[in-house]
């Protein structure tokens, strides 16, 4: 398994709202920045992956908001793949803030489909990706 | 229990993304525009509640995502609060395309605190905002 | 020249920002959604150009900023089309608030390309569109 | 004249629309992200310039698109102040992708009020944040 950098990001202005913290919304666009980049980590590179023809759609999200985020704040994401079941691939992040408080926890699950929208069985139509997955998947007990 | 309106949603070009798709990012702000919309009918106004001290974050979103929408198409929300226990009121959505197929199905839940993040029971310190809310819900199991 | 209705947007929460007012960004998708609508009125589809093989990128946008607007304010939108010139197509947008002050004036320049990126001439290869156009056209000293 | 890096922006997913490139809003996002970063250069903190009970609210936005970005780019975004007349200071921005190509010129004027909404001369009410400006402006025909 692979050894991954926890990915940064910086708060920015027009990611607040008037209640003076970060919009929820944002937290969800934070989870796909910080998924692409895991993937990148791991050998899987979103525009190789839609030039291969494979889409990968959103089909759950999920985020609990504890603790609230500012502009110029830094948030620090750690990414893992919890689980792969068929055509499902579901993601967990843990987002923190500089002092390591636990600002959110999220998931999101994703499919792999084709460009008309069949779904792709990785296992047996892209074996290179599917080893990458499995090798890297950490079992939701096992990341404590 | 008041008629609620169904909340529409016009799907704009600037929401899609390059999957030509709706970015689904832009599901959990429909959520808050209908949520605002729905305590408005039932006279809750967002405006006055900030005015009156209470704020009202955000502490978990779900949104389950079933079918695609893009550019132009309309989109039906139909909220309800279906739980109310101490401090978390919890929302439920159900959005619809024109032909009335589901194209997502979400829950949010808030809390309620004054300025400087103390949280406030409603029932106490606000009996008519708490009444409001307990007349309006919806058990889950009724809803269906 | 037809009757055109004006736009009315209703600022959502996740468009305020820290400052207590709406993002000076959103003002440029409220063009884009107000420019829809108006070329929907001249019956002129987004959707259908695109089925037709025009896509129409912007070129510029230019905003002047005049009094801040803020959550569940309406903003009233009035679009004209204030030049076409070869193949750019020049927008002009003035946004009042609900007691008629205006809060924005605004403008964009769009061009037409096919879907390689090379220049289409509407008055030669969609005519249809070039007269609809150019029978919309208000100059600037006209609209006073 | 302090030696200024160069901004550097990755073009998230959640930035592209249905035609396959940077929806050009984001831009305009893009002008904040720099601007604060190029201040922070030169020793102006924006959270500590609200804290001093100063607000810069953008008057004026232009921007002018030359080339298509995508998906997992990087923009390089040179800032530079270009002007500051009374209680206007003008910034100006070139965008690059990775070939050193253009891809956007951009202009926006910020003015300096305080809380109440009351214009501030800095000259003479911040007179530190003043000569921080001054020395850094570069004449537009100076930055050739």
């Amino acid at each position: 398994m692979k050894e991954i950098e926890v990915y940064k990001h910086i708060v920015q202005y027009y990611e607040t709202d008037m209640m003076g913290f970060v919009h929820h919304s944002n937290y969800i666009r934070w989870m796909e920045e910080s998924r692409v980049d895991y993937l990148r980590q791991i050998n899987i590179d979103y525009t190789r992956l839609e030039k291969d023809g494979i889409v990968s759609p959103t089909v759950e999200v999920n985020c609990r908001y504890r603790k609230s985020t500012t502009f110029q704040d830094v948030v620090f994401i750690t990414v893992t793949m919890s689980e792969f079941k068929g055509v499902k691939l579901k993601f967990a992040y843990v987002m923190k803030n500089a002092d390591g408080d636990v600002v959110a926890e999220a998931s999101s699950v994703h499919c792999f489909i084709d460009k008309v929208g069949r779904p792709i069985r990785l296992a047996k139509e892209y074996p290179e990706y599917y080893s990458i997955i499995m090798d890297n998947i950490v079992q939701e007990s096992d990341s404590k």
